[in-house]
């Protein structure tokens, strides 16, 4: 009856969808350092160290900037259910399958959701979302800035001002697109910001930082309650509605990473030491130059791929730099080809979301693997299972365009 | 303003507090694997070995043995808030800090609480909890097995059989005890169970491993909801109301862990890793082998203690045989000791919780940590430490009296 199994060891995938990706083997090596105690100086030191880390990533001087331990939509649900009490209004534009996903958790906090819909492979203008926020007056805005399943980056440089003039709260999940793309918190006036580690940051999933203006803080610590089996006769509970979820409590994981240091989880320490290692690395580069190197392989990639005689898709003006959306060829199989990128060159690209399922291929140039051997080597392969497949293309002129970017004779 | 740090460099630590506690090291090494696709074939291969691994650990022949990818309470809290409709009835027997946690996270799901109590350091009886059951009739007992708080292991041979005979589902929460103690989930008759990964198996916090019986699955399945972005036409939801969590939501969880594969969140591969190795060293030593060790050690830590002329706390019939409380001595301040145990030796061990902080010591032989030299060397540090800070023990005889266990001459 029993099984038993060899010891780790996947097989070399060059992955190149729209996440996760190949992590940086300096995140890899940071997590097989050794523990310490939960306690522990060194511990509660590198606690501070990554909130001080994540502070740079996220543009801001926010002092409530953490972990959540667990993947990308533990972040987001931490947000939506410290902050949305039952019958609370929130706004959610909805571009892509992760609208679609704070709609859903929204509505599981009991939050009364009303939504702006648009074509995917477009973005909303700010006057769309000034309008419906007029009309429905709504206790938050929430909106993902980049929505992997359609490629798309929306704008958020005026949401704030937006919001600050109707009293909103701006929360945006920027799991998709951080440090692949430019991120402003402070100076564009989000109060919540949510991201993972498996796309640009170039770790992988199972940690969210997250980080909260103060005014969002006000707002949860309303609903301030301590657990009973670490209560001390000086912790008063707030008088606002018990949060709904225990391990998403904001304000419990709040005074555990703060100074107080109350005991709610046991820190994930693996997954800390990788996402602090994550950015790290990210800052030891230099957040515009890994800004910049997103944008540059972006680009080339687009290029590639328009050389390979593939349809671009989605709006071009308003995309990721670290994704494209591509038409899969009529007459191709689209799941042949990518299995023969798996199988046959042990290279990943994506395949997408709803009614896209079948119509696009998603390829990514992202953290460890936003690097030119990386584009290269995919593009050439793809040529190959592209030409074996039918699909008519002119020899080479995939590389040729993407070199050109590089070379910086065209963008 | 902007802070830089160095690599991760944690200080040699030897953790034999209550949990976290050393992993490891091929624990350690499996995690700096490098990552796969969600869906490569390799990637969901380690899923179903996984499951397949903690069948074994979980002594069960469940279907649904699988990871959430959070720390040991994101188990308990998928548990109950996709179990538990508001006003369902929940009996919790509290014997420690983890008792309240399962009340305050069955609150926040809605649920009617009812608790049974008895003093730290004591467990109760199947009648008791008979009793209860009776006269309340719920939903669910849930229930830890080992209260780390206490040193406390709640005997649930018995509970299995009762819950059966008043239609009541069966919880349990084995963080604390899991292969350190006996633990059979389909003999005794439990429908859910959740564990960490950071006390005897070896790793570090944040995965945690769940088992689910039929029985339990078909309840929770009465609240399935598809996923609107990811919704095909041949999905169709229950009826019951809606679960309050998306990230906490058994049926979606399931749905991704089986067959069909239905993207939820993004699987944390690098803690599955981590996960899977966990399980696949404990296995290779043998269930049995590895609960023995851990009495082993646990019976010569205890034996050590009492030759340091410590008292030990709690009804000793049923401790866990993982970890220890023994009394501050009248005069030592508890916490000096462990400063200079930690600062001057690098040797932890942990205080404890609520009414008992102060008062006891915990003393933890976990995992890679239930090994002689490990007892040896943390005894020997603190019979000096204790001298030191003018308690009175006899010399040498916390050694010798848990050689006298290794050499079989004591228990």
């Amino acid at each position: 009856m029993s099984e038993s199994f060899d010891q780790i060891n996947p097989p070399p995938r060059l992955l190149m969808g729209p996440g996760p990706i190949n992590a940086d083997p300096r995140v890899l090596r940071a997590m097989s350092a050794q523990l310490v105690g939960q306690y522990d100086p060194a511990m509660t030191s590198y606690m501070n160290e990554t909130m001080a880390l994540y502070r740079q990533i996220f543009e801001t001087q926010n002092q409530w900037t953490l972990l959540i331990d667990g993947t990308s939509r533990a972040g987001i649900e931490s947000v939506l259910v410290s902050a949305l009490e039952p019958g609370d209004k929130v706004l959610v534009p909805v571009f892509g399958r992760f609208g679609h996903l704070l709609t859903e958790i929204a509505h599981r906090c009991g939050a009364e959701v009303h939504t702006l819909d648009v074509e995917w492979g477009q973005v909303f203008t700010p006057d769309q979302i000034e309008d419906a926020i007029k009309t429905i007056r709504p206790k938050m805005l929430a909106v993902v800035q980049g929505d992997t399943a359609t490629t798309m980056l929306q704008p958020l440089e005026e949401l704030g001002a937006i919001c600050q003039r109707y009293d909103v709260l701006l929360y945006s999940d920027a799991t998709a697109s951080i440090v692949g793309n430019a991120f402003k918190a402070d100076e564009w006036g989000l109060d919540a910001v949510s991201v993972g580690l498996q796309k640009c940051l170039g770790g992988p999933s199972g940690s969210a930082p997250i980080t909260l203006s103060d005014r969002f803080v006000d707002v949860i610590n309303q609903r301030r309650h301590i657990e009973a089996g670490i209560r001390d006769a000086h912790h008063q509970d707030s008088q606002g509605q018990i949060i709904r979820s225990n391990y998403f409590d904001l304000p419990m994981i709040l005074d555990y990473w703060g100074e107080e240091r109350l005991n709610h989880h046991t820190e994930a320490s693996s997954m800390l030491y990788c996402a602090r290692e994550c950015a790290r690395i990210v800052l030891q580069e230099g957040l515009e130059n890994t800004i910049a190197r997103h944008k540059l392989n972006g680009d080339a990639m687009r290029a590639g791929a328009e050389g390979l005689n593939l349809k671009l898709f989605g709006d071009q003006a308003n995309k990721m730099n670290n994704v494209l959306g591509v038409y899969i060829p009529e007459g191709v199989d689209g799941e042949a080809v990518r299995q023969s990128m798996l199988l046959d060159f042990g290279i990943e690209i994506g395949t997408s979301f709803g009614h896209l399922k079948g119509k696009i291929w998603r390829i990514g140039t992202m953290g460890y693997n936003a690097r030119k051997d990386a584009v290269l080597t995919t593009l050439s392969a793809l040529e190959n299972v592209l030409r074996r497949m039918g699909h008519k293309l002119p020899q080479g002129e995939g590389i040729d365009r993407a070199m050109a970017v590089y070379n910086g004779e065209a963008s």
